[in-house]
């Protein structure tokens, strides 16, 4: 511990007071996971307000040997922005970096700081009539470096993609504290290795991303929401794939979700309102959008939709007359979190799969679970259209999520193992984090976890960019 | 030389005969670059037929110190995929592996060996009724493998992407010869390292993709194609503006060239028609496409269009009534490398910018470049969409290409300053290869040379893979 008492000295040295934080209590929200799994301790929380004083700061921490846990808004679901057990380490909170330092209409791009809320650079965009495409359920409080080094995913991939194709320029601080100016706002640019997709994604392995330059896109005019009652996910699928043959990227959004989800949010979440009279199996929440604000999106769906009615692909539907009603139709869907937090939270898993296996992984994942976890609830639901679900095994009534862990083990394995079978993987968009590493360890072959430890060796030499995520440290 | 026997001994003992090539005659045509600038012998040109045979191949080739120049349709501007002078040097050819593995009309993606030729891949997409969406003026040539190491770009950028945003997956042999299979076929996933991003326009610097998963998607059900006569880049660009803000990424396509460029197409193509009866400076072609069969497209922009016409924005305009008018009208677009290599070629450049210094830097390269080049002939065209113009320069009159040449040190360097000083590239999709390679020293910042190096130390540690092409040999 001398020598972060030595770090902490150099530090109250060299920085002002607000680019810090020692005191125990106000380190304590920086400190712990956002599901509350992980809650270890930070020699010091350092929050700096330039892309130098970063610089500075990851100097400082080399000279020290002291690990660096980049933090963007901590909304991550694997505690990749949390201290791990048992080391030396600090925190750089990128929330006083939160500029949009410009905007241009003409090119579409706009130049924002890692600690921009995503939510604001949404707004920003929409200032000047244009859209930012990435929009997830923690938009409120993530940061644009978070979901930089995240490539965070959420409801509107199928049409904009995840953040990485929205990511145009980096500006990073490297473990050598060396600043690497690639912001530049370009469609092309092959002028050797496109280093920012180094960074994109890496959960904070390589650098802390202090700026992006992303690109914005016009604002789409009309919206059209629907909601499928169905009979199986198969159903889901066909709907799916017939719907997104006729209107390719302007369908922005494909959500799955079952009768357990549905009730969940009806049963916690005031205000939700019942869409069909009966209960159905599963639900497809769909919505179409054009940059045509003539354009009649329901009369060009209507003849397909007629003929999923009548053949009874889909059993029921609904579509949204208002914006009113179509929040409503999406609160049945984005409410499902919260409404599973409400009943004591679940164990979470985010897997993708070739969109043609979904019925089969569903079904196969339903009928075995049971046996691995008697009297669990399923709680499958997620962005068909990319082929993502979110399986998440709620423990049986009256049973606490602490006692229903014990069969963690068994239900991870029993579900990842599902989807890498079915040529998927474990985790689609939340992430490796500390929490599933053993995991990319067992799945990923013997070539490619040496490529990526190659690959980190070579740019963090002494592994104090965020070790214990991603990569195992024991070798 | 003794190194080079050996190799070859151990080559003829260990494949048949037709995984080979040694005669110097048959070699001719692989060795030679296709603008004619680059033409150095390999010790043989190997040619194997299976991802195992590569990975074989390149073992022999690590065994004997013999560096491997990965070779697709040989169609790059750069000389990327030819031998370098003095070097013992192998060509592995990938046409043999041009195999279409698979395909999944409801994943939507499509397993292909590098070896395949682009227009193949279009049109086994086409065959189930979906599409490929890369499109470039070579594809009757070019291998996806090439494609994937160069990270093509072309005339439909602007909507669907570059060919990075096309792969899914990759097969890669190692420059160890081990295999990296990648080859997911997934929307999302966040597990680890995103290693195909490395691979992608890495131009063969740490190994042969040997197959690729692509994305394929809805095929357009109707086309509108029109070409606008303009008086100045600044029109150009405006006309641009309000189009993409009207039909967003329906827009696929929006191509500028200027009436000197038009002048050699219809000099010079048989059955190239003028498009209008007066010339005018400059031309924008535009494309709209939809999914929508009984979409009114010219309905949706007429309003646009008239104001546009009636503020002298667009001088004239003429809209395709047929397919052959279009592909008429294409011709005068897609045909202009073709006219400038009939009358003797050009010093050639690739620049992007952001779209909107477009103006600018067109004013900025047109006036200063004669003073550069006194009588040379400027011929600008290209992706003003993307902020992609190819910047030609074409001889003055009576001039040899050969004799122009002694410019070519000056031109380029006022050319990718211009393009370089207005926040842009000097390469926007042509990539380094060995033509560029000077450049990419001059004006990437050491941090970033130091970790191109770095990345490429770690993975090709003998530097064996593409010797010379993107990071300059001497340090």
């Amino acid at each position: 511990m001398d020598r972060s008492r030595e770090f902490v000295d150099a530090l109250v040295q060299s920085f002002a007071p607000a680019a810090y934080t020692l005191d125990e209590q106000d380190r304590r929200s920086y400190e712990a996971d956002w599901r509350g799994l992980i809650d270890e301790p930070a020699v010091a929380v350092l929050l700096p307000s330039s892309t130098v004083e970063v610089a500075e700061m990851v100097k400082l921490c080399a000279r020290f040997g002291m690990a660096i846990v980049p933090q963007g808004g901590r909304t991550g679901l694997v505690a990749g922005a949390v201290p791990i057990k048992a080391f030396a380490q600090v925190i750089i909170s990128m929330r006083r970096m939160s500029k949009i330092r410009g905007i241009d209409s003409v090119n579409n791009t706009m130049v924002i700081e890692g600690g921009v809320i995503l939510q604001s650079a949404q707004e920003a965009a929409a200032a000047i009539d244009r859209l930012f495409p990435l929009s997830l359920a923690s938009e409120g409080s993530c940061h644009i470096g978070g979901t930089i080094a995240t490539n965070a995913g959420g409801i509107q991939v199928l049409s904009y993609g995840s953040m990485r194709h929205q990511v145009l320029g980096l500006e990073v601080v490297l473990p050598d504290g060396q600043i690497w100016d690639g912001l530049r706002s370009l469609r092309k640019d092959n002028t050797g290795l496109d280093l920012k997709q180094l960074f994109i994604g890496s959960e904070g392995m390589f650098g802390i991303i202090t700026a992006a330059t992303v690109r914005l896109l016009p604002r789409p005019k009309c919206t059209l929401t629907m909601l499928a009652a169905i009979d199986s996910a198969g159903q889901a699928l066909e709907t799916f794939v017939k719907v997104q043959n006729l209107c390719g990227a302007d369908l922005t959004s494909c959500e799955y979700f079952t009768s357990g989800g549905l009730e969940m949010v009806l049963d916690h979440l005031p205000d939700s309102v019942a869409p069909f009279r009966e209960s159905y199996p599963a639900y497809v929440l769909l919505e179409v959008a054009s940059l045509d604000s003539s354009a009649d999106l329901l009369g060009r769906l209507e003849p397909m939709l007629a003929e999923l009615l009548e053949n009874e692909t889909i059993k029921d539907m609904v579509v949204a007359q208002s914006e009113v009603q179509r929040l409503a139709l999406w609160k049945l869907r984005e409410g499902i979190s919260e409404a599973e937090r409400a009943i004591g939270g679940a164990i979470k898993h985010d897997i993708a799969v070739p969109i043609s296996c979904i019925p089969d992984v569903i079904t196969k994942i339903s009928e075995g679970l049971h046996g691995v976890a008697p009297g669990c609830r399923l709680n499958i639901f997620g962005h068909l259209g990319d082929g993502n679900l979110h399986v998440n095994v709620v423990p049986p009534q009256g049973v606490a999520l602490s006692e229903f862990y014990s069969h963690d083990r068994c239900v991870t394995s029993y579900i990842e193992r599902t989807a890498v079978e079915a040529g998927g993987t474990f985790s689609a968009e939340h992430g490796i984090g500390q929490l599933r590493v053993d995991s990319l360890e067992k799945y990923r072959a013997p070539v490619e976890l040496a490529l990526m430890r190659t690959i980190k060796d070579a740019i963090d030499p002494t592994w104090m960019m965020n070790p214990g995520k991603v990569l195992n440290l024991a070798r």
